[in-house]
């Protein structure tokens, strides 16, 4: 945890009281006292530092913070995912990885090669990826939570709901192995905001190619290795971060 | 995993039996049949395919296999890395995640904030890091496995041993958040090898960084964001890659 981060509304007066395990990181991992700084946002707000005005070691623990925000500026990462759904693990994973590498929105989407059983997992069916999206913001020193948007459909998803947010991007792209383009051709400074579609393990079906095609993706590869999803992700992620710098 | 691999001394006549987990995993995740084919490498040597010539699915299960090897080329992969040996969980995930990405050399080294447990960890202690590559190669389909090298105090290796190994890299490269040089600045495709140095959770100290700069090191940043461990080794070996490419 790289930043101790709050809902506005734990927040009166510049003041907060942890009891968590924030207050816990706090006492048992950075070791601080009275009088110590550390580094505080506010989950979709701003950033600064904030002092340790009180603090109690044993339980029941506490910690009493005093906040100073200095730098508001929130800024949405230029990179949205298009992600076949992963196995639940897999996903919390990846949730925690993107949201510190930075990412505008993910969408996880069905596809020929999901599993339907991953689409019952309680992290999709109740909604529960917050808590993976606060540890990639803990991680990275940010304050803005990824946007989640869930498809149950590959069809409809590609037919009907992206077009009406295909603007948003200026340039899309597959990652699908065996492809002769690279992401050199197709991604450069200019390009702005950038959609990542990463299919599941064992890939897009050709239908589902042809689809993303029929959309405008262009359809990269990264090499001949097969990588993990996972890793496949972050690979990507930072090759494009790399061209639009 | 998406190549089968074996030993050299596994194969007799160009005819494997197999009754391990790769048997299983013909068996049930691939559900081959006799007359299938399936890609076969053997270590640190070819590729090619193998066609099952028999094989039982109840216990005790075996696979035959009939061998053809046509790849025998064996690359190097352009980047060796220097890590700062991570607490053993992560280490096993990095050494899968770098394996499959390609790695010529990994150099597990002591530094400052790595925990002296560590070393104690039965993966280290007892040199088990083969599974972990191996599942690495099974996953990129690949053969050659990177060489592992420990050196348990920092100074020795970077004053006396690194020097020795200098020439073999002609870039070197140490992750340092908050440097004002580039990956873009230093790597290019006439770079040849390059040498990447990633420190542990917490970073290196002012002294190691001191240190490595001794050696030619350039210290570059990706960026503000504070990423894991397995994430920064993933994310540096992809904008490396490109760079390269």
């Amino acid at each position: 945890m790289n930043i101790i981060l709050a809902e506005s509304d734990e927040i009166t007066d510049k003041l907060i009281r942890l009891i968590d395990y924030r207050a816990e990181h706090i006492i048992k991992v950075l070791r601080s006292q009275v009088g110590d700084m550390v580094r505080f946002g506010i989950i979709s707000g701003g950033r600064g530092q904030a002092e340790i005005i009180d603090l109690k070691k044993k339980y029941p623990f506490f910690v009493d913070l005093s906040i100073e925000i200095s730098d508001l500026q929130v800024t949405v990462p230029p990179v949205d995912l298009i992600l076949a759904l992963p196995r639940p693990i897999m996903l919390k994973r990846i949730l925690s990885q993107v949201t510190a590498l930075g990412v505008g929105t993910i969408h996880l989407v069905n596809a020929n090669r999901v599993e339907k059983s991953f689409w019952e997992a309680s992290i999709v069916a109740e909604n529960r990826f917050r808590p993976y999206l606060l540890q990639g913001l803990e991680q990275a020193v940010d304050t803005r939570l990824p946007r989640i948007s869930l498809h149950r459909r590959f069809k409809p998803f590609i037919e009907d709901f992206f077009p009406t947010i295909k603007d948003r991007c200026q340039v899309s792209i597959i990652a699908h192995p065996g492809s002769q383009s690279t992401l050199q051709q197709n991604v450069e400074r200019e390009s702005g905001r950038v959609a990542l579609a990463v299919g599941p393990e064992g890939g897009w079906v050709d239908y589902e190619v042809g689809k993303f095609r029929e959309q405008g993706f262009i359809d990269c590869s990264i090499g001949k290795r097969i990588l993990k999803v996972d890793t496949a992700v972050t690979a990507l992620h930072a090759r494009i971060s790399l061209l639009l710098e």
